[in-house]
């Protein structure tokens, strides 16, 4: 595993911080009846979080010299849809959560209905991003990535996922069951943040692989450390309640490769990402150091 | 009140059964882990409702002579978001109904987390249909579409006026507050009904506000009349739970109004809506039959 470069941290923060402004632009307080549900709005999506999905996609499309306010304008969108997702999956019917980047999840602080609610606006805007004319002068950019969106979180994606996480036998789940089900649930959403900078970046087929094999790889190894974290962290670095998947006796990595394993399979998988970026050269350092910081971060 | 023409039902049930084509079509059953969420966002769609929205969908955009298997592609994405709305309120933490369309909700005949995620995908893929190439071969006319129906669908419009609904004190609103509540939360999306048909039919300006009006004035009749429905209706006839809103103590129309004087309303407005199309002629006849079907109906 390669070492962090000390460009890495100051760029995850450089990166998260814009895409804060611009999240506080898109979702501005308001009056009225609806205040309610804007407030809601804003406190699931403002001020915490690692915002390494936003990273990956500015990161990705830094590397073709996309403008930084068209590719802020995707990890906005991916944003809210992460936020949606984690909103939704916090519900007391799910994962029944009740604690989220450090705060009480969305349901808590405000109620159920609000949550429900919240997400399913949260994933509204997030198409509408990407179809606004800031993300790209061409509206048929704008339309492969609404497609490229809709199909990484829909009943092929994400959503499928967490339809398979709730419904699935975990005493009879195996390897490749979990993984599976893991690429739909995380890894499809990773996937577009890669092909969001690439699409931005009018990459070449080859690259466009690359880095899709890339996510793919990143995708496992961040997964497999959340795992990981599930068992090692505590709830003050990870801001939500470990032990959780383990107490509830899921087929988690760690319960079917055991602690050790599992931390080397992401170390292998971090550094297999990387090697798909050869052809990038140094252009791609971030995305290195980002395979590097999934597995050894500790929240 | 205009009399409805004998073409105005088998035209409305020569849609439904169009679209209902086209929403087998991209719903297909699947094997595997994620049988369950597909059956239920099979359940939730498939074989029933109304499709009025669709209708009003195709029948706007056949005045222009747009072919039908683009409107259809519209009219599907908007009956898929309509659909996730009515799975989404109908949750316990929302307005808690047992009964839709005649058979039990999603939530009571699967379960309350596969209810979320059936909303969730199918909101997910309204998008997707409408920035689909069927929809219109021009991906400037898909990218107005997408933001159109996040727009009428987000937190300006529909899901604001849903947690308008629930955070209003109904004891103090008035018919100010209840005329602006229901036109975000079921206007809205019968606006953009109006306005996809228009858009694909590239109308004039002078038509498309005229299509607006008449969507407004049909928006409100219509939800005039479903308060009086849930007052004299039964649940038979409706496919749901009627006096829900009356025994919530809700600040409906007829609550605020009395049932006479809404009935009277609704009826002003549908020969209002109809009268925006006077620049149509006789090819808004179907949309004239709608808005007087709104008013009418028992169902």
């Amino acid at each position: 595993m390669a070492d962090l470069s000390p460009a890495f941290l100051p760029a995850l923060e450089g990166i998260a911080t814009a895409v804060e402004a611009r999240l506080e632009a898109v979702l501005p307080p308001v009056e009225g009846p609806e205040h309610r549900l804007l407030a809601a709005m804003r406190y699931a999506v403002l001020g915490g979080g690692k915002r390494l999905r936003p990273f990956l996609t500015v990161a990705t499309a830094d590397m073709f010299g996309v403008p930084r306010a068209q590719s802020l304008q995707a990890a906005a969108a991916v944003e809210l849809l992460h936020t949606y997702s984690l909103v939704h999956d916090d519900l007391p019917a799910m994962d029944d959560d009740a604690l989220r980047r450090g705060q009480p999840t969305v349901h808590v602080k405000f109620d159920e209905a609000v949550a429900i609610l919240v997400g399913d606006a949260l994933l509204t805007m997030a198409f509408e991003l990407l179809a606004d004319a800031r993300l790209h002068p061409d509206a048929r950019v704008r339309v492969q990535m609404v497609q490229a969106l809709a199909q990484a979180a829909g009943p092929q994606g994400m959503v499928a996922g967490q339809a398979i996480d709730l419904a699935v036998s975990h005493d009879e789940a195996d390897l490749a069951a979990i993984t599976r089900l893991q690429q739909m649930k995380t890894g499809a959403v990773i996937g577009f943040c890669c092909a969001a900078g690439a699409l931005l970046g009018a990459a070449t087929e080859e690259q466009r692989l690359a880095l899709k094999a890339y996510a793919h790889d990143l995708g496992l190894a961040f997964q497999i450390t959340d795992d990981v974290l599930d068992v090692t962290g505590n709830a003050t670095q990870l801001g939500k309640s470990p032990g959780k998947d383990m107490a509830a006796g899921k087929a988690t990595f760690v319960a079917l490769l055991g602690l050790e394993q599992a931390r080397q399979q992401a170390a292998m998988l971090g550094d297999q990402a990387s090697q798909h970026l050869e052809i990038f050269g140094e252009r791609a350092k971030l995305l290195r150091d980002l395979a590097a910081f999934a597995v050894v971060r500790e929240f």
